[in-house]
């Protein structure tokens, strides 16, 4: 069922965009989460009761007790509101407990001799951003391009008590966008969601309490209510996909972030959040506009060039002043430094009577007649930009969570109560089952038969043959599966079979031979069930 | 290109051979790798030079020394040997630097508080060991049945200086195939494999220096070359897989662990190598037979129950003897030890006299007449079995590597000199290409289209536009791509393009029309390129 939704991710990030996959390692050395900010700040505050030892979340403890937004408050602001509260596990005081910050990267070192520390990756956009000159030449210096990865990240929670919705290693489904900054507003192929509309839970909606408002993308991007047609285009994807795995699109909402939780950097952040009867409302996907935030700062810690140059259409002519030092006074005055002063000129703004240049840490004066200035005009062709960053960033597992919790139903069928996953035939563990009515008379062997042919059509079906006819409906009912093809009598009369329909439980008969189409075509729903009586 | 890889190993192992695909934590906790013996025994032996401070692999010293097979001497053979020996890198001689035992695992702590010790699994194998209840209660109880996992497995290499032949951290496709321990000479569908051939470098070849032996599976497992069925059939297997993905079958062998190499619990292993240009001979696959080590030793280890039970065809009655103890006598006797001595009583194997039974660590005899003995039949309707365990593992970035050299030719081609990646259709990253001939005319937003409706089937296509016609053909050349489409002005009379393959850089005119058909068939194999024409 994972890969499943990993493939149908895969089918709009990597076929319909044409982004392509990498992978990078989820062990990485500590350079790169200084420069990504994690070591410094990806930490959550904690607070050891001083009575039971228990370790516990100390914005957790707080939020409980009735002060809302408290994961934004400060260290001290949380030591202080803690401090008559009750430890949720033996009940005494928390009193003085001191709030620490726990960083949430797991540790380990690199190589013998334990010189090299190193961190499990907490997300798996960072090894694209370091990518980004390679990525840069495999799309020929073009904007826009994007790249996706689906792998493992880590996060060493502290209490992680809510099943699939925290885990402490888990899969992300990220896409890293790179955009021209003044291109963020043309998406080339917005046309596709233009008229998609999506139900968002605005800033000003959160404040006052009200209902999300369901706009088009194009609406909502003209009224200013997505910042850029580019996070609204995968907004709109993200509903796409979230629907296309089973996700009740009456539990599904966009969330805008409000100022105080947004990261600084971000101009614009909506999480697609789904209701979940036991959890309430959860956060699957987050997709934000970071900027340049990233490229940017990996360029200050690598040195690494991460922009892209982009040429004007037409060259562009410029005027510039240069100011050349004459060398023969320079250089025997001022020896050694003599270069430097040259360089500093070069790149000062003179007076009349000469300019003023620090080198080293000291201050000298250049009369005017130790360099010349010459005005000329030079031919600009382009300009190095630094891209911004489009994320959509998903949480496989919790998809899984989500698809399932909607999936599930009880319903009557002949007069008993039957549990049922209504699963779309895409994510289904098993797409199709094949049973035979009983187990002889060859009925066996020609069911065995179907379930190789269409195995060997890279359909997952399973073959089963143990247990009542009906017990075993039931038992593929319960996990998901689609559709279940029975060779009974008939079959060795007229070489027809019945396939049954999970959600209807209805039944048809076909010709054997033509499982191989319908099979395929029925779980990429190119065609429908009620439509096979008709074929 | 990995994950295409992947997923033709896919479409044998989980398609062909009907295992299901599961996913286990890349981080354990320390008791499973105790279990698994990891803690203990998965280490290299060590040395860190006393003159320049490198931390070198002993074993490596010694063999680059002359000494072959140094991986197999224990420590103080070692030091032994390489006491005269200068270190590799600074060249003073190493003297008495101390060889120690170096473990490979990444370690890392789960949770605050750093109570808890955890490690980066070494290999992908021992969760599904340890999921191995689940996966019978799943697969109904019955043998044989597999499970197989692709994932990222880690060891902390001394000095991984070889490029993707080791890596710190890599992929693994392993599976997991659980089978009656008396069923191993019958695998349900050998038939596949049994006049298969394979070159066998068997231990009597090696050892005597001759080439290898190309036998059928059949032949290979009644002459005892190979132990069973079920090592012959995934060696088989495996050799198919591995010509399928682009590796030359010249230079692809199967040599049998040596005794001396192979673990001390398997009865038979054979390792897939491949010959690099680079590297020499290289392990890319192991097939081995595990027996019921590892869930023997997991069992021993978590107390959980890993047998399965097989009932008989038939109910047997055997005879049973019980010894029932005289509780009346017994109690008052022994106080809070007649329980215990009791249930000692019922195991024990008395004597004429009475029985000597031992509880806590004290001997007591207890006489005759504290007992009686009832004799009966009682009727056992199975037998508990551990299934033994047969492993094909895969290094899927050493598959990357052998096919992509393999895969690499130059030949001549109009008169210049061609640098081509041969991959497999299946393999290619890039599975079409699809230019226009000009960037104007409207041929480009034809070929655009092209690209898109490819791409919506699953075909990875690449649109490019940027450069001469030969260019573009040369770069999809070195990348591999098969097939490349050109729009070009006949396109605009006609609605045909033309189809390059790019091995025998011939081309020929199709309707465009037919593209989304005749692309996929290319790729999957069912048609021939040379057939085209005749189309």
């Amino acid at each position: 069922m994972k890969r499943n939704i990993e493939n149908l991710w895969r089918t709009f990030y990597v076929f319909q965009e044409g982004y392509y996959e990498i992978e990078c390692p989820t062990v990485g050395a500590e350079a790169i989460f200084i420069a990504s900010g994690h070591v410094k700040e990806f930490a959550d505050k904690m607070v050891q009761c001083p009575h039971c030892g228990e370790y516990l979340r100390a914005d957790h403890i707080v939020e409980d007790s009735g002060i809302t937004n408290a994961g934004a408050l400060s260290a001290e602001a949380l030591q202080e509101a803690l401090h008559e509260l009750p430890c949720p596990i033996c009940e005494e005081p928390l009193g003085d407990a001191g709030v620490f910050a726990f960083n949430l990267m797991f540790e380990t070192t690199i190589g013998p001799g334990s010189q090299r520390k190193g961190y499990l990756r907490p997300e798996t956009a960072q090894g694209i951003f370091t990518d980004f000159p390679r990525l840069l030449r495999f799309y020929r210096d073009k904007l826009p391009f994007g790249a996706v990865q689906i792998g493992k990240s880590y996060r060493n929670e502290i209490s992680p008590r809510q099943g699939m919705i925290r885990l402490r290693e888990f899969t992300q489904a990220e896409a890293e966008i790179f955009v021209h900054p003044e291109g963020k507003d043309n998406h080339p192929t917005f046309y596709r969601y233009a008229d998609y509309t999506v139900p968002l839970l605005t800033i000003d909606r959160q404040q006052d309490d009200r209902e999300p408002l369901t706009a088009t993308m194009r609406v909502a991007v003209d009224e200013g209510v997505i910042v850029n047609e580019y996070v609204a285009y995968y907004v709109a994807l993200t509903h796409q996909i979230l629907v296309a795995i089973g996700v009740d699109p009456t539990k599904l909402r966009f969330r805008q972030h409000l100022p105080d939780e947004r990261a600084h950097y971000a101009v614009d952040c909506w999480d697609a959040e789904v209701y979940s009867d036991r959890f309430g409302w959860v956060e699957i996907v987050g997709i934000a506009d970071r900027t340049d935030y990233d490229l940017r700062s990996h360029a200050g810690h690598s040195g690494d060039s991460m922009t892209v140059f982009i040429p004007y259409d037409e060259p562009k002519l410029v005027r510039r002043r240069q100011i050349v030092a004459n060398m023969g006074v320079l250089g025997p005055r001022f020896r050694g430094k003599a270069k430097a002063i040259a360089e500093a000129l070069a790149a000062s703004n003179p007076g009349e009577d000469g300019a003023r240049v620090t080198v080293d840490g000291e201050d000298y004066f250049i009369p005017a007649d130790l360099y010349k200035i010459r005005e000329g005009e030079e031919e600009i062709r382009g300009e190095e930009v630094m891209p911004h960053v489009i994320e959509p960033s998903y949480g496989v597992d919790r998809m899984i969570y989500v698809a399932l919790e909607h999936s599930y139903a009880e319903d009557e069928v002949d007069g008993e109560i039957r549990r049922v996953l209504r699963l779309p035939a895409a994510v289904a563990p098993v797409q199709v089952a094949v049973f035979p009515l009983m187990n002889r008379d060859s009925l066996d062997e020609i069911a065995q038969e179907i379930t190789r042919k269409l195995t060997r059509h890279r359909i997952l079906a399973q073959y089963d043959d143990s247990g009542a006819i009906g017990r075993r409906y039931r038992r593929q009912d319960e996990i998901g599966t689609p559709y279940a093809v029975t060779v009974d009598y008939d079959t060795l009369e007229d070489n027809t079979v019945t396939i049954r329909d999970r959600d209807s439980t209805e039944q048809v008969r076909v010709p054997m031979g033509r499982l191989r189409q319908i099979i395929p075509d029925l779980i990429r729903g190119e065609i429908l069930f009620a439509e096979l009586s008709r074929v």
